[in-house]
Order: structure tokens, then sequence, then C-alpha cells
């Protein structure tokens, strides 16, 4: 027992270094009082949704809880305690990585006016690394105490409630973010750049603060809180596949299944050691390029990490095949991440800006044709990676494969984050005035981690399939079921009701950014209005209105299509029994993943290749192509930033949802 | 036996009369000299592309017909001529179709003039009737003596073959079709009206004549190749599964399987009575009002079956349950029409041109958020059908729910085709300078069969899924599958397979409607810039390169979606065994059942959203919101008309395919 103990002390040892991190950051200086303000307002913005959107939360926490309490058949409370657990660890995670990144944002433009790029990229980049290493080392303290209280094989799947509690934050926090941010990016955009004719990030904007809010509460909390998701839930999904498996195809899991199933939590430890030294090594690669010094994090993390668990493997007795299937893993993520670079800044991105010639309904057929497109290749790589690891190592490889892509999470997600702290400290050097060059230096900053990004974002989309599948098998053998048979209609049925809740979840995130956005413009248009002399400067717009407008329309938007995704698993189950509902989220899986790589792909497209014509081709900007490619980039937004990213989460919750429910339908069925 | 030829001896009597109404339509008059060339360039036009289409299509008919010769393990030369058999109906259904479509549209163009509405009416009407019955007469005579020779248990895998036949060429059929019928229209909008500033059908477009064309070759004859899979489709499957049924929930189909399986053909035998007897009620109807004749004509159709297949169950001794399987399978057909109608013509389509307002972006991503929520209700209420024709007839009240949809395409399918033919001769109309009156009348036809058609469409989608579930039950039986488990991770590869397929053939399709219409463009811009006089009318445009240039890209680029089709079967079969291939079928059925609502009913919405501006709301024509409301219509084009109707053929021909190849992969197998 006491060798698990290591797990959560490595997880806090981790957190101390994020403090560490956050106290380095905080103690750069903040540039010029005018920056101050402006960088105040924007944390406050955010700290304000955080903690309105908790408040939102709680009540929902609580009636799971207390549903959980009640309602199972038996680990009632431990059950509803780990599932508070992963709540509150996923907003302590959320709540840290935006404090950091909402520190680091104003400092890094300050940086790069003080110390130049090399400087700016570190301060982004350990902001960004407090985040990181904070959903690593929570995950590991808060699941790694659960495991070693309830890590035998009948009280494992207490973790599940963990998971739950996880994901079901997550995708409140995804679709509150990302409605937030699209909608506040939007209504700024339109009527300031648009209407009023004034530059983006324009101080006198009265929704520009909004919109620097919304980069936080989107891509920062929201990305946050959706990485734990992922990495909670591969993790539980392995450890519920150790402890439920009677045997495995080419695994002898039966004779050490307590080494097994404590495997993925020393596999996600030995991650967060070697995070923590590709965050360390990022000082010394940040001499020879900051490019270098990006990836050379990632790159050393990932060495250390498979260094580290080859030598697990050897020493807990765990089949070799499991550390091949890791290495396999890791292949298919930055495949998928190469794939997903070439649809959205390969060749495609050129057929869309050129098609953009012929005006805005080209552009938008050409850039819907190219996200249909780049579902297959990604998910073939999937399909190869899935029959791979199985061969390998069975059902736990294809869960392990998840967790192996998602161990390293503390420096990937480090390179994650600090694009929006960048990009952020972009908006805080435009309104402040810090001038072009500054600019020119945090929108280099901005563009530096792209690649790194979407072999991090490759990652993302491969374990969310793998995760998704291995929880899907989890939920398969905890309910008992022998097999899930499609020659069944009921699982038929369940397969189809499941393939369309993330169309719905998609419509109602999409719809949401609408009215939102509407809200938004109107509230800017009538300052533009109303207050004398704003667009001469004379005045101040009233940024807290807009903030304020955004904030309750995000968190009352994401109520109704989050309780879709937990309800439908349930009212499933309980109608058409668990074979049904196994048949409901291979559907959800299938619908999911598509819908997923459709709208995330298509929507980055359409940005670069708005980017491509802004670099000057086709006209440049301001050329009949670059106003369609503008339609092509806004419908893209609530794609690839609402909901695209509400997919991967979707369905792991649906199948969270059901391991929990898992035991009660067969105790039900009896 | 004796009796079983009266099917096909229906079939003859059907086509007998579809002749009848031929020359009835033929022997009216064609108008003046003008409108006499005119139609004869469309039927020109209309009749290359079929031949050269025809002529592209041979080669692949003879390679298919000398692989199943000499790759099947049984029963060879049989199935090969089946699939002769059922490509050739389907090729000749659709010839059929057109040369009456394209004799029609001129003379109800004249019969508005000389006779007014009543008169263009009937003319449509029966026009369309000749395709409708066309279809459903050729479908009983060459199944139905394919099943006088092959109707046992053993010899039934024949009439996959056939089935294989008809869903190949409606795929290749409604691919090309609707290629052509988008980049031409897309092309000669483009050039025509938004460039060059002349109306619709304007006779100086060098595009109008190809973009007439394209209404037949789309909306008729890819229309009826589609339903005539259709029809063939559900056929098939309930043979199929009656003569593989061991048992069944609650049929005894043991006892009396000769019964069960030749049922089918006696419902549609019946089936096609009643619609010669509903288009002949039009007449007696049509003194009332158009739209009495319309709906008259169905409704009369649909109790005259209901009324025959009652007895039909008595005489042969089929349970009482199959007769409410296809009541209930009507009310699923009109439920779903009903939503697709509200989705494509209710408030959401005023949504939709509310977001215009504020451009081109926010009605794209309205009509996206439409689309994607479209999906939801449809498949629910398909659900529900599952479940209740299981429940009452098991599998096989699955297919004869479908069957029982489809029954009436004699009439159902007037209707439908009878649309393109008044839009047709509303063109017609316009080139010839008939005058404002005489296009109101034409206009007003079109609108007509509206509802009626929605409910047809809400047929064709009910049936497709409940056909391509019941194939999919079909090949499971044939291929001796006792489970199709996702527990199988190589089952789960499929349904990952089969999901990306549906999105790679949207894209295919998407991208070769803008290649073509790229062509297109080029090709109208020269002619306006070197024929001089065009535009004065002083000379008359090369209409016959514009129909040459689509002609021979829409050929081309239906090739290799229509391959990837076929082949995908052939080589997740092959290569991942009969279970996998199950797993396929299942993730392409949800995949493109999804796709298909979700891109029709967005496409539609988009065109109704842009009518709803047009008829004078948020500004009428002209106005920035009908701007934007155009950008949409024209992205929803080759979403409703191009990919969106061919996801409903493709997952019956890979379904098709497969239980052709089921007990091949049976017998390599053992």
């Amino acid at each position: 027992m006491n060798f698990l103990w290591w797990i959560p002390i490595v997880g806090g040892i981790g957190f101390l270094i994020a403090f560490i991190l956050y106290f380095y950051v905080k103690s750069r200086p903040a540039g010029t009082e005018k920056m101050v303000e402006i960088s105040n307002m924007i944390h406050k913005g955010a700290m304000t949704f955080l903690k309105r959107e908790y408040s939102v939360l709680i009540f929902f926490i609580i009636a799971v809880f207390l549903l959980l309490l009640f309602g199972l058949d038996a680990y009632r409370w431990q059950t509803a305690v780990a599932f508070l657990g992963g709540a509150i660890c996923s907003i302590f995670a959320g709540f840290l990585g935006m404090t950091a990144a909402t520190t680091a944002n104003v400092r890094t433009s300050w940086a790069a006016k003080i110390g130049g790029q090399a400087l700016a990229l570190r301060t982004a980049f350990f902001g960004g690394s407090v985040m990181g290493l904070a959903v690593a080392s929570l995950g590991l303290i808060g699941l790694g105490i659960f495991f070693i209280f309830f890590g035998n094989t009948a009280s494992a799947r207490v973790l599940s409630g963990f998971a739950m509690g996880a994901s079901s934050i997550a995708l409140f926090a995804r679709l509150g973010g990302g409605i937030y941010t699209k909608s506040a990016d939007v209504g700024a955009d339109l009527v300031g750049k648009v209407e009023a004719g004034i530059p983006e990030d324009d101080p006198r904007n009265p929704g520009v603060i909004a919109d620097n809010v919304g980069d936080n509460v989107g891509d920062i909390a929201g990305m946050g809180a959706d990485i734990f998701e992922s990495y909670i839930g591969a993790l539980v999904a392995t450890i519920t596949i150790a402890a439920t498996a009677t045997s495995s195809s080419s695994l002898n899991i039966v004779g050490n299944v307590g080494a097994y199933m404590a495997f993925p939590l020393v596999v996600a430890a030995i991650g967060l050691v070697a995070s923590v030294l590709g965050i360390a090594s990022m000082k010394i690669f940040e001499r020879i390029s900051p490019t270098a010094a990006l990836n050379s994090a990632t790159y050393v993390g990932s060495i250390l990490l498979f260094v580290g668990v080859f030598f697990a493997t050897r020493i807990l007795d765990i089949s070799i095949n499991v550390f091949w299937v890791m290495l396999i893993g890791n292949l298919i993520g930055i495949a998928i991440g190469l794939l997903a670079e070439y649809y959205t800044a390969g060749k495609p991105i050129r057929d869309i800006a050129e098609s953009s010639k012929f005006g805005a309904a080209t552009n938008l057929i050409t850039g819907l044709a190219v996200g249909l497109e780049s579902v297959a290749a990604p998910v073939l790589v999937i399909a190869v990676g899935i029959w791979l690891a199985h061969t390998l190592a069975g059902l736990y490889g294809i869960g392990i494969a998840a967790v192996g892509m998602l161990a390293t999470v503390g420096v990937t997600m480090s390179v994650d984050a600090y694009g929006p702290i960048a990009d952020n400290a972009g908006g805080i050097t435009e309104m402040a005035g810090l001038g072009e060059n500054i600019r020119k230096i945090t929108d280099k900053l901005d563009a530096l981690g792209n690649t790194t990004a979407a072999i991090g974002k490759g990652f993302a989309i491969g374990s969310a399939a793998l995760t998704a599948l291995s929880l899907f098998s989890a939920f398969a053998q905890s309910a008992g079921l022998s097999t899930i048979d499609i020659k069944n209609p009921l699982v038929v049925i369940g397969l189809l009701v499941g393939g369309f809740v993330p169309y719905l979840i998609a419509s109602m995130a999409m719809k949401a950014v609408g009215r939102a956005a509407d809200k938004m413009i109107e509230e800017i248009r009538t300052q533009f209005r109303e207050i004398k002399g704003l667009l001469k400067s004379k005045a101040n717009p009233d940024v807290e209105t807009c903030v304020d407008i955004v904030t309750s329309s995000a968190l009352k938007e994401m109520i109704l299509p989050g309780l879709v995704a937990i309800l439908t698993p349930i009212i499933v189950g309980f109608l058409l029994k668990a074979e049904a509902l196994g048949g409901m989220l291979a559907g959800a899986t299938v619908s999911g993943v598509m819908l997923a790589l459709f709208m995330s792909n298509s929507g980055g497209a359409w940005d670069n290749a708005k980017k491509y014509i802004e670099a000057g081709n086709f006209g440049g900007k301001g050329s009949e192509a670059h106003k369609a490619a503008v339609v092509g980039d806004t419908v893209g937004d609530p794609f690839k930033d609402t909901a695209g990213p509400s997919m991967n989460i979707l369905i792991k919750l649906m199948s969270v949802v059901s391991l929990v429910l898992a035991p009660l339908l067969v105790h039900l069925a009896k």
C-alpha cells in the first residue's frame, strides 16, 4: 500500500511547482498604470464569470450528489463524495489556470517591451505551465487518494464518480466558456470593426474587454476543464477495464490485477515528473530559438515519460506490450495532429482562399467540403490504432494508449495555454497603446506554438476517441453485458438516439452563440449611439455592462445542452436497459467524433484561409475575397470554439454517466 | 406458382398505362416554334447526358457482371444476370421518365396559356405519372420475374443482385445528376444574374439551357433512379429476411415462408393498382381545386392500398400484425414529412430570414444550427417506428413498414416528378417570352405540390432508414452472424470506418459541384465577353458548349465517389470479415441518416428563408438581408440537391453490396 501514496505525493510536489511558477510570473512587473487597469478589468471579468458559473453549478453539483447518495445500489456515499472530489478538482484547476493566465498576459506584454521576445516567451509559457501542472497535479492528488482507498476490483466503481464530476463540470465549462468567447468576439467585431470602422482591440469599443475576458474563459478555463476531464477519463476507464477484466486477449491481467489497476496512475505520475523536467528544459533551449524552446519542452517530456514507463513495466511486472502500445498511441496522436495541421494550414486552406474570389458562398461550400473530407483520415488512423492497441494489449491497451497520450499533459497543456496568453498580451498591447513593434512580438509569439499546439490537438482528439471507447468497454463490463448486439433492434434504437444527441447539442451551442451575440450587438450599438464622444475617445465605454450581458447569457445558455447530455443516458438506460444504452454510447461516439473533426477542422481552415488572404494573397485585406473569407471565419468560429470542442467532452460524459449507472442497471435487472 | 405470375402481369399493365399517359401528354400541343426549339434543346441536352452517362456506366456494369460471374461462391450467373436486370430496369425507368418530363414541360407551359391552370396541372401531373408508374411497373416486372424463378429460401440471394444493380445505377445517377444540376445552376446564376444583371432563365444567358437540362437530369432522372432503388431495396430486404428467418419474435414465419416471402411483392402489386386508381381519381377531384386533386390522388392511393393489403393478409394467411405495421409505417412517414416541412417551411426559416439582417455569416450560422437540430426529431420518430414494427412483427416488420411506405410509389412519385416539370415549364415560359401571367400560373403550380411533396419526402427518408436496417438485418442473417457485437474491437473499427464514408462522399460531391461550376462560370464569362451583341440579343449564345462542359464534368466527377461507395464494403468485408462489415454498415447508416437530414433540411431551410425575404419580409428583394439569404441558398444547394440525396442511396448500396457478398464471406470463412 505504501508505494501508492507516492502518486498523490508526486501530485503534491507538482502542485507546489505550479505555485512557484505562479509566484515567479506574479513577481514580474506589470507595466504602465493603463496596462494594470486593463489587466485588472480582464481579470475581474474573468473571475466574475467563474464565480457566477460556479454558483450556478453548485446547485447542479448538490443535486447530483444527492441523487448518487440516495439513488445508487451500493457504494453510495463513496461515489457521491468522489463525484464531489472530481467536480471540485476541476473547478480548482480552472480557477488556478485562469488566475495565472490573467496574471501572465499583462506581464508578457510588458516583458516584450522591456526584455524582448525571449523574456515574453518565458513569461507566457510559465503562465501556461501553471495551468498545465495544476491539471496534472490535481488529477494525481484527487484520483490518487481515492484510488488508495477504493483501488480494488469491487470498489473501483467509486472512481467513476470522480470522472463524472470532472466530465460534467468540463462540459458546462466548455459550453459556457465557448458561448461567452464567441458571442463577445462576434459582437465586438461586428459592431466595432465592421460598423464603426475601428481596429480590433480598440479601447473605444465597449465590447473589447468582454472579448478579452472571453479568450480567458473559453480558451483557458474551458480548455483546462476539458483536458482535466480527458486526463481523468482515460485513467478511470483504464483502471476500470483492469478491475473488471476476467481475462484479456493477450495480457495475463488476472494474475496481477492490482498492478494493472495501479499502472495508469503510475504512468501519470511519471508523466508529471517528465513534464516538470520538460518545462525546466525550456530555460536551456530558449537560448537557441523560441520554437526550439517550445518543441524541446514537449520532446523532453515525452522521452522521459517513455524511459520511465519502460522501467516501470519491468519493476511492476507489466507486459512489455503495454509499453509498445503507449508508444503507438503517441505516434497515432502525432499523425492525427499532422493531419489536422494539413487540413487547417496546408493546401486546403489555399483552396478555400482561392474559392473566396467568387464570394462568400463558394468560400463556404469549399470550407464545408474540406471539413467533411477531414474526417476520414484521422478516423482511419484511430481505427488502425484501436486494432494495434487491442492486438497487443486487449481492451486495456486501448485505454493505456489514451493514458500515454495524456500523461505528459503537464507540458503539452502548457504549450496549449501559452497561445491564448500571448494572444491576450497582444490585445493588452493594443489597448494600452504600446505600439506596433511590441504588438509584432506578441503576434509572433502567438504564432510560434501553432505546430506544437496542432500536435497537442491531435493528442486531444485521439485520446478522446480512445477514452470514449475505453469508457464504453468499461461500461459494458461493469454492466455485465456479454455482448452488445447490433442485431438487437433496441441496440439499433440506442445507436440512432446516440447518433443524434451530438447534433442536437451542437445546434444548441450554435444557437446560443447567436442569441448571446445579438444581445451584445444591441448593447454595443446603443453605447456608440448614446455615449457622447465615445468614438472621439472623449468618453469611456461602459465595458462592465457588456461583460455582464455576455456573462449572464453564456451561463443561461449552457444549462440546457448540459442537462440533455447528462439526462439522455439516464433516460435510455432506465427505459431501454443496459444493452441499448451501450448502443447509444456507440452511436454518440461515432457521431460525436465525426462532428468534432468536421467542425473543428472546417472552422480552423476558414480561420487560416482568412489569414492567408490577409497575408497578401488573392487581393489581400479589404479585397472581395477577404470579405468572403471573413464570412467563412465568422461561421467557423462557433464551429471550432463552441460546438466542436464540446463534442469530445459530450461523448465521454455520456459514457461516464453510464459507467456510474451500470451497476445500478444490473441491480435493477435482477 | 401460377398466382405469382400475376405480379409481373400487374406490372405489365401498369407499364401499358404509363405508355398511354405518355402518348396522351405527347398528343398535347407544344406551342410556338420558339417553344418547340427551346424544348428540343432541353430534351436533346438531357438525352445526351443520359446516353453519355449510360455509356460510361456500361463499363462499370460489365465489370461488376464479370466479377459476380467469376467471383461468387454459388448462384454465379443467376446473380450476375439479376444485377444486369436491376441495372437495366433502373436505366430504363430513368430514360422513360426523362422522355416524359421533357415532353410534358413545354406542353404544360402551353397548356397554361391555352387552358389555364387546370389543364396545365393535368399535363404536368400526367407527365410525372409516366415516371411514377414506370418505376413501380418496371420494379414489379423485373423483380417479379426473378422471384418466380428464384423465390425459394436458398436461391433468394439472387434477388440481392437485382437490388445491387438498381442501387449502383441510382448512386451514379444521383451523383451525376446532382453535380450537373447544381453546377449549371450556380454557373448560370452567378454570371447571369449577379454579374451580367439579367433575369433568371433569360435566353441571352449561355448557361440557361444547361440549367434547365440540369433540372431534368437531377430532379427527374436522378430522383427516378433513387426511388426505384428504394422500392427494390425495401422489397429485396424484406424478402431476404423472410427467406433467412429461422424464427421471428412474434411471427410464425417458419410455417409459411413462401407466403411471407411473396407478400412484399403482393403489397407492391396492390400498391400499383391503387396508384393507377389514385392517378385516375385526379381527373374527378381537379374540378374542386388543384390542391385537392394532388392530395386526393395520394390519399385515394393509400386508402386503396390498405384495403387491398388487409384482404391480402387474410387470403395469404399472413399475421394481421403485418397489416398494422404497414399502417404505422405510413403514419411515421407522414410524421417525418411534417417535421421536415416544419424545419424547411415553418418558424426556423423565419429565424434564418431574421438573422440575415446581420449578414451572410449569421444567416449561415442559424441555417447550420437549424439543420443540426432538425436531425433529432425525425430520428426519434424512426426509432419509435423500429420499436413498434419490431415488437409487432419482428425484423420482418421493419422491412414491411418500408415496403408499405413505398408501395404507392406510382402515385407519390407522380407528385414528386410533377414539381420539376412545372418548374421547367416556368423556365420555358420565361425563355419563350409568354408573359408574366402565364409565368404566374406555372409558378403557382410549382408551389402547389409542396406539402404533398414534403410528405413524400418523409416517406423517402423514413423508408430509407428502415430499408437500410432491413438490409443490414438481411446481411447479418445471410452471413450467418449470430451476433454483431460492438464489444468486439473489429466491429468498433467497422463502425468508425462506416461512420466516415458518408462524410467523404458528401465532401467529394460538394467539391465536384465546385469544380464543375468553376468551369461553367469561366465559359459563360468568356461567351459574354467574346460573342458580340449577345447581351443586346443580337447574337445567340453557344448553349451547346455549356451543356457539353457540364455534362463532361458531371460524368467525370461521379465516378470516384461511386467507386468508393462500392469498394468500401468489399475491402472491409475481405480484410476484417463479416462481423466488422456489419459494424461498418451500422456506422454508415448512423452517419448517413444524420447527414442526409442535416444537409437536406438546412438546404431546404436556406432556400425557403430566401423566398420568405423575397416575399417582402426584412426588406425584400435587393435588401442586405436578401443578399445574405442568397449566399445561404447557394451554400444549401449542393447540400440539399447533391450531397444530401446521395446519402440515402449510399447507405443502402453499401448494405446491398454486403448482402451480395455475405454468402461468399461465409464460404471463405469455412
